[in-house]
């Protein structure tokens, strides 16, 4: 993943990075440095990556990486190139070195950059309601209106013809072309991921950011995280209605219309022209089809494939759930 | 239905409307004037109607209107009166006709007619928080609050003694006497209503309203659509708890207890005296009755008969329920 | 409970408290004042007490109050000390009497004491965005931030290093230290909590407060209702996800997680360590112990003891759910 807004603080030299880890070992190379922190596919031999399931065992025989942080059991599957640091928890280490690399995209205190629109060379452009206000490293296209109280903080890119609407929050997002982002949104906040510590949670660098491309409706009051390593995405021509809560790094296909009050969970991804009915709930890490329906009320726990009508909690085919459910008719 | 608020651009002619619908027809009358667009009951021989489904036959036997949208398999259902338009597809048509008459009615873009409460002549009658917006065609009765950042956009009615909270949005709307709105909602947008058409989807219009009568209580962040060819009501003494979604056209009525995060999808009636429990839900198009309970978390996904207690997902008679779910008890 | 924030407005002679609930009654010490009202086990002589159910009658039996609001078939269980007023709605007084000693409690209109934080001595010591307001009887700590268009109303202590976000409101609230509260939540407004009377519901004081203990997060548009007899209460270095409900006089423990959409009704208790999976719902006046994890999408209806797994709507023992749905698999 490039990310295109959290400045990379790097390069790092091997032995500060042995030093935030509080490993003991010896290494030759101390001063080589490390410019990146990138997942086991992605990285090269500049980065050091993290490897912390059996599950991405393919993956790791073949990372380019130089270093990789991982546990004793794992570290046998990694490559010649790449010099094993065995640590006790390999997901709060990945967390620490992601936050030397990327400092800033632990927290997302309000934006102290943000200035009134009227005081930017955004004045003469944008069609604007009272109160607006506008962070550092912001970009907006041409003919996009902002309503009142909305705040695009730093990190924001806005394509042509977008509409915003009022008491709107908006951060380390890019918006396409014809998107219209209705009232009361927050958009691009870091997600809800954290190690839980006894009385004092550590939360882990969130440098992904929240895509929404051409021709999107978000409607009021929604809530979409940016990525954790990855990016939260919404794919063209996808609605949101009213009261939607998207986590990070979930991936939302095209022409696909989602209900109101929906929730969908950290990492799940959904595919192209899905349905999904108000106040249907999706669990993380899911991978839902194209042309899947999903009736309202349902609470998806596993994989969709394409094409198919689910519904009920846990969501079933649809046929089970009416068949099920046929009798109550006569009940009432 | 007469809207209050959203201008008619008619009339058209015949001509007109026909070039609008790319129908190839030879007509006598071609100059004739259409004053206006409404359903198959409420025509009278100046309007534009439309009949896109077998179920309202009846009604569309005795229509008085002049011109009807509708397909081959139905032009024959139609009086003598009545010119079948036949289209290929009656809703899209419908919408594009409407757009014509109320071009105003689609676009829910911040209003850029708003302005400070300071600089209107609601600055000597109501009680004002910091930073309120008021845009036009407004009116606002005695004894009324406004809280801080709070925007009324045009065309919205507010009766006497009502409280308005903190960073609420309201447009399109009638609020009457005695109501209490709280803090950080949305109210009046348009609902999540279009015609899914690839890569771009087209929104139809909404030329209703919402109508919140006496005494109701609008709890924290909840979002009320505005109708698209009726109204959003609300009834009198209703009471709404936080982060309640209503959709358009619903219709709820007098004395009703509704809690926290319920939604309430497209066109449904609720009736007098009922009672919804957290986080349930309710499909679109359905009747609920009067004196009805409908328990936390249930999935209403039919109409409920007067006087009758449900619960489940999807809901059914409240004994079923319980008898249903006894054993559970005994595995925790 | 002592409130911080609501001033009471009495002592109140026995003659005034009679008169106020229209109670035909002879009595000495008519002159006799009356300072508080509390619960049955908190009174002194010097208070105002109720009794309403036969499940406090141990403790009616050994009040201290020198008057108690009752019915006829529980009076007899008051102590000689204790002189019973017969009343045909016990809560229903207790309300007229709350709002006797607390009439700042009942209604929450915006806050026409807030002025900008510009104007107050919080500029010279809060890192603070655009147009923040604070109303009167507010402290804040060292080391504050507070977002874009945020508003501290009345009665709110804010501890050392928290970070509030923007567009948030918040009123009678405690916030400890180290505590994040994110973008356009409400917190501290009264609950959900009246006497349903045929047009003219009749709304309860809720003189409690809202307690946010050291080390939380509260995410986006959180709405968190304020106690009415007792106080809403987030325990230490809990976390809550975008979305939440927590109504009034809940009690949550330490060190739990609480994922989106989640909602709780009044009066229940959560332990500590308990992990709440997006949108489950929990009923009112439940206890769910400590360590208990409940699947996404749940709705409790019960209690759950500690150490418990649930999942299901009602929530059952979750070996129960997964076995229950095991066959659901395959229809896919």
């Amino acid at each position: 993943m490039s990310n295109p807004f959290f400045k990379n603080h790097g390069p790092l030299t091997i032995s500060e990075i042995i030093q935030s880890l509080n490993i003991n070992m010896d290494i030759t190379y101390q001063d080589k440095e490390i410019h990146d922190i990138k997942d086991l596919f992605s990285s090269t031999e500049n980065d050091i990556t993290f490897f912390h399931s059996k599950k991405y065992k393919d993956v790791a025989n073949k990372t380019k990486a130089s270093l990789c942080m991982t546990t004793n059991a794992l570290k046998a599957e990694l490559p010649e190139n790449c010099l094993a640091l065995v640590v006790k928890n390999v997901l709060v280490s990945t967390s620490t070195i992601t936050s030397l690399f990327y400092p800033n995209s632990i927290n997302d205190n309000f934006d102290e950059t943000a200035i009134s629109i009227n005081d930017t060379h955004f004045k003469d452009k944008v069609n604007f309601g009272k109160n607006v206000l506008i962070g550092s490293n912001v970009s907006i296209g041409n003919n996009c209106k902002i309503g009142h109280n909305t705040i695009i903080e730093k990190n924001v890119v806005i394509g042509d013809d977008c509409c915003i609407g009022s008491n709107t929050v908006i951060r380390n997002t890019v918006v396409k072309n014809k998107v219209k982002i209705l009232d009361n949104c927050t958009i691009g906040k870091h997600g809800f991921g954290f190690f839980p510590i006894k009385d004092k949670n550590l939360r882990y660098p969130h440098i992904g950011i929240v895509l929404i491309e051409d021709n999107c409706e978000i409607g009021c009051g929604a809530t979409i995280d940016r990525g954790s390593m990855s990016n939260t995405i919404i794919g063209k021509n996808t609605y949101l209605d009213n009261q939607i809560h998207i986590a990070h790094n979930v991936k939302i296909g095209e022409n696909s219309i989602i209900a109101g009050q929906v929730g969908i969970a950290g990492s799940s991804t959904i595919g192209n022209n899905v349905k999904i009915g108000g106040q249907a709930g999706i669990s993380g890490h899911l991978k839902i089809g194209n042309n899947v329906e999903i009736g309202g009320g349902s609470g998806v726990i596993r994989d969709i494939p394409d094409n198919t009508k689910v519904m009920g909690y846990p969501a079933k085919n649809i046929r089970e759930f009416l068949r099920d459910n046929k009798w109550y008719i006569k009940q009432l």
